[in-house]
């Protein structure tokens, strides 16, 4: 299996999940959280699917986001995710409906590293029936990891529900 | 259609032109020709897929890889094509078996004016047979357009064969 056999393994799976996830959490009016902008694409999928319906709001140190990519300021959370996660829990309360998270970079051990780090930090945000779509396997206490959905491949990406 | 999809369709139908053309290509000894290197995923789809059938050099301006993915310095040509491409025509004429280029940005019209830029560059380095993959619609006088094989998506990858 090539590197570019396992992005697109990732990229489609990301998709089929996030499309699985957007239409189970229909019913919560709670906010969408993209925690990292990059490119932006991820950003944009969840837009153009989500409409109007749920508020996006994107986590990330600085945007550098395709144009057509790039969301309004008052929905970009700047700065440390692991200062602005818990900060948004004190903003909001437990109320998001979808947080998707693609944080991984290239070395799959900083990774893990990472995930632990963030999983106690993402878990108290969600809604009830709320759900968590992530490219790396994360550590929750209190959420199920759920089968995937059709077009998905196993272990390329994650979802949980509270 | 969002832009994830976009890209996923890009990404897949890259992989499909690729496949197709390595296949159609592997009785021509001549050198591999990947312009731009990037992070490498192309790179190393090339190198798992070719082997050491054929030698594969990368034209870049500066290697930014990931490790899994670098190519040895002796197979690097470093600079801007515009100079590495005529002075690679010199050094091994024409030769090559395989030439992709995945040299697009974000701007369409920009893609379209690099394109055309280097579409005479790259014309002659080919060899009796050899096959031209690239993700931009290229300005090609004595190349014939190809069919994508199956799994491609029409306007996201271009074939081109002496």
């Amino acid at each position: 299996m090539t590197r570019l056999d396992l992005f697109i393994d990732r990229m489609v799976s990301q998709r089929a999940c996030l499309d699985h996830a957007i239409a189970e959490t229909a019913l919560i009016d709670g906010p969408v959280f993209e925690l990292g902008l990059g490119n932006g694409r991820t950003y944009h999928h969840l837009r153009e699917r989500i409409g109007d319906a749920r508020p996006i709001y994107v986590f990330e140190r600085a945007i550098a986001s395709h144009p057509e990519s790039t969301p309004p300021d008052e929905r970009v959370i700047l700065g440390d995710v692991t200062e602005t996660l818990p900060a948004t829990l004190q903003r909001f309360g437990p109320v998001a409906s979808l947080i998707h998270a693609d944080l991984g970079g290239h070395n799959a051990q900083k990774n893990d590293i990472f995930a632990r780090k963030v999983s106690p930090l993402i878990e108290p945000l969600l809604a009830e029936g709320g759900m968590m779509v992530s490219s790396d396997r994360m550590y929750f206490d209190t959420l199920t990891e759920m089968p995937l959905p059709g077009g998905a491949v196993q272990g390329r990406c994650f979802i949980y529900r509270r």
